[in-house]
């Protein structure tokens, strides 16, 4: 996929990966762009995370972005924060920018050094193009494939997004990084006003609220090199972008077979609906019975009963797979023609509450064996 | 395992497990017993549990108590409410006592009717003793054992409790009973007051808070034949017992291997320790690990960093097995001889967040290959 004018990307092995696989990528910026930044809630955020902080409320332009992944530089101390900043430095350097005006990010496994000589040793390396792919293969730790995707703006501007999933659909589980960029022109104070409501809708919802890992974050930038654009087609196409990457990242989880999308309407409000449907997607034994092909509904009115949202239960309509199984209670269905159903790369559960004009969405994916071999055998 | 004075229970094979095996239990108390009572906040609430919350709030005397396993009855719509007052009635038949004075609990699959025919054609044939084994073995769903503890009080008295496990660690996940009896006397309004706080500190430390199932509950009743006993004896053995409890439900997860121990201190609240504690012990990714007999404390962190608590990364300890592993930072150790130390039935970790005076403690279990297969194949 090809970055949008403006940005310039990417990648090389750096070592820092067992696999030998590319694992160091660079993005360059034009000097012009604005960014907003959203990144992770969580108490024990590593370094980059911070640092990404401090330069956004900087208020300052970002002229490039460096990831590695293998290592999440998170709970190494203050090595661990040095490290980071030569890692700025570094990037810096070859993309003839500030290092202050660079973005790190790393992920990886948590509290071992960051292998700071390799970086030093392969990121001048790196050459740019305008070419995504490269970057977005070098990001990926467990994941089984790239995830990106575009959206067109009115006057031939484009929204370009990459992302790596966590593996696991929970981002506290590991680090979701998310980045997506644009030619079109957008004052930053829009862009900070805004993204946060998109990443909310998009990102936050293959996850549980606040249950974010140490270095998740998520970044839109513009370069403006395509001049401006409508706002609404702007967020519009941003919001597709966002939304396209998540349900990415939920498909592949790990050890994942099926993406389970969940919507919810009805609600009380919108933040009510997102967490039912967060509730379901995230439900173990929900994500159980998608994985056997199992219409057992009883999981996912349990699921939204203890998800905070308010509804009856003797008003609320779920459906499966377009199937209405429950409305106000117990539906017929054919249990073999539904577990049929179930059988396919996308689990949809539509859920209407029926007590308000609240939407959203979730995404999710089956719980596997496989993803308990994956997790009990990551270190060791 | 015998009973106080002023109880006594029994139970019979009525059809509802398909596996034929007993699933109709019964408790009969002294007409002068005093009771307290903690139910699901789920919205889904089962009409056992609505009913339970009208016979508490109500203010009667308790004069008995019945289960059945195999069937949650829930979400069964006005025909779920009709059979779970007619279960009143046949219990209360049984027990010679009046339906208003017995309690109900049912626990099983959700949305199925409650084949009531089997139980007014069985209900007759429970035959009451002293002893609680039948009926610690009939409330059991997917447990793999029956799950009992005593404390004995000053004078004789003596505290039994009996549970059932929800299988899944998580009461989210299935139901979770408990039943604590006493012969000693203590108030009612003394009952009431402090059993909550009981079960928040025992029962609801193996799930994440509000995460409850439509018909969890938690029932603390006291003949009061045996006497008084000093009050601080009484909460001392009836918190015993319900730990001793919560700490079987979490070791007979489903699938589970092992038991996952969490203590936190330090914390600034015991609400914020046993937020933490609860984080620990649900992380997928470190019931995972444990199950890898993995010391990957980097999970262990980040589920701290979710879990709502405030604390310092650069202050905290975290011990696995005894082995402090981490302390304000990364602490050499032997991986291959924690590793070994982690082949246990019971996994430790003790976290001081040195930042306060509360303190807690969560269990969970490990996550098997085993759990997807139990979950994906429940109901079809």
């Amino acid at each position: 996929m090809r970055l949008p004018a403006g940005f310039m990307a990417g990648a090389v092995a750096s070592g820092i990966k067992p696999s030998g696989r590319p694992d160091l990528a660079l993005v360059r910026f034009d000097p012009a762009a604005q960014w907003a930044y959203v990144a992770t809630t969580n108490r024990a955020a590593a370094p980059c995370v911070l640092r990404g902080r401090n330069l956004l409320a900087g208020g300052r332009a970002l002229g490039g972005l460096v990831v590695n992944a293998g290592n999440a530089n998170c709970a190494t101390g203050e090595r661990g924060v040095a490290d980071d900043l030569r890692l700025a430095e570094l990037a810096a350097e070859r993309l003839g920018r500030e290092p202050q005006a660079v973005l790190t990010a790393s992920t990886g496994v948590i509290g071992v050094p960051l292998p700071i000589e390799k970086i030093e040793a392969h990121i001048a390396a790196i050459e740019l193009t305008s070419g995504l792919d490269a970057f977005a293969e070098a990001i990926l730790t467990t994941d089984t494939r790239v995830k990106m995707s575009e959206q067109p703006l009115p006057g031939g501007a484009r929204v370009v997004g990459v992302a790596k999933g966590s593996g696991m659909i929970h981002p506290n589980m590991a680090t979701m990084l998310a980045y997506l960029f644009t030619d079109a022109h957008v004052d930053a104070s829009e862009l900070r006003s805004r993204w946060p409501e998109v990443v909310s809708a998009t990102f936050n919802q293959v996850t549980v609220d606040g249950d974010t890992s140490t270095n998740d974050m998520a970044l839109l930038a513009a370069s403006g090199l395509a001049g401006p654009v409508p706002s609404g087609a702007f967020w519009e196409a941003v919001r597709a972008v966002a939304r396209d990457l998540a349900r990415q990242i939920a498909r592949d989880g790990e050890g994942a077979e099926k993406l389970i999308a969940v919507r919810v309407r009805g609600a009380v409000s919108d933040e009510e609906a997102r967490a039912a449907a967060r509730a379901v997607a995230g439900s173990m034994l929900w994500k159980a019975a998608v994985h056997g092909n199992d219409p057992n509904w009883g999981r996912i009115l349990v699921a939204l009963g203890y998800s905070g949202a308010r509804f009856e239960p003797e008003r609320l309509e779920i459906r499966l797979q377009d199937v209405v199984i429950y409305d106000g209670g117990a539906v017929p269905y054919s249990g073999i023609a539904l577990s049929q159903a179930m059988q396919a790369e996308e689990v949809r559960v539509d859920v209407d509450l029926r007590g308000g004009e609240g939407a959203g969405e979730a995404w999710g994916c089956d719980l596997t064996e496989k993803y308990v071999k994956i997790n009990a055998e990551y270190t060791t």
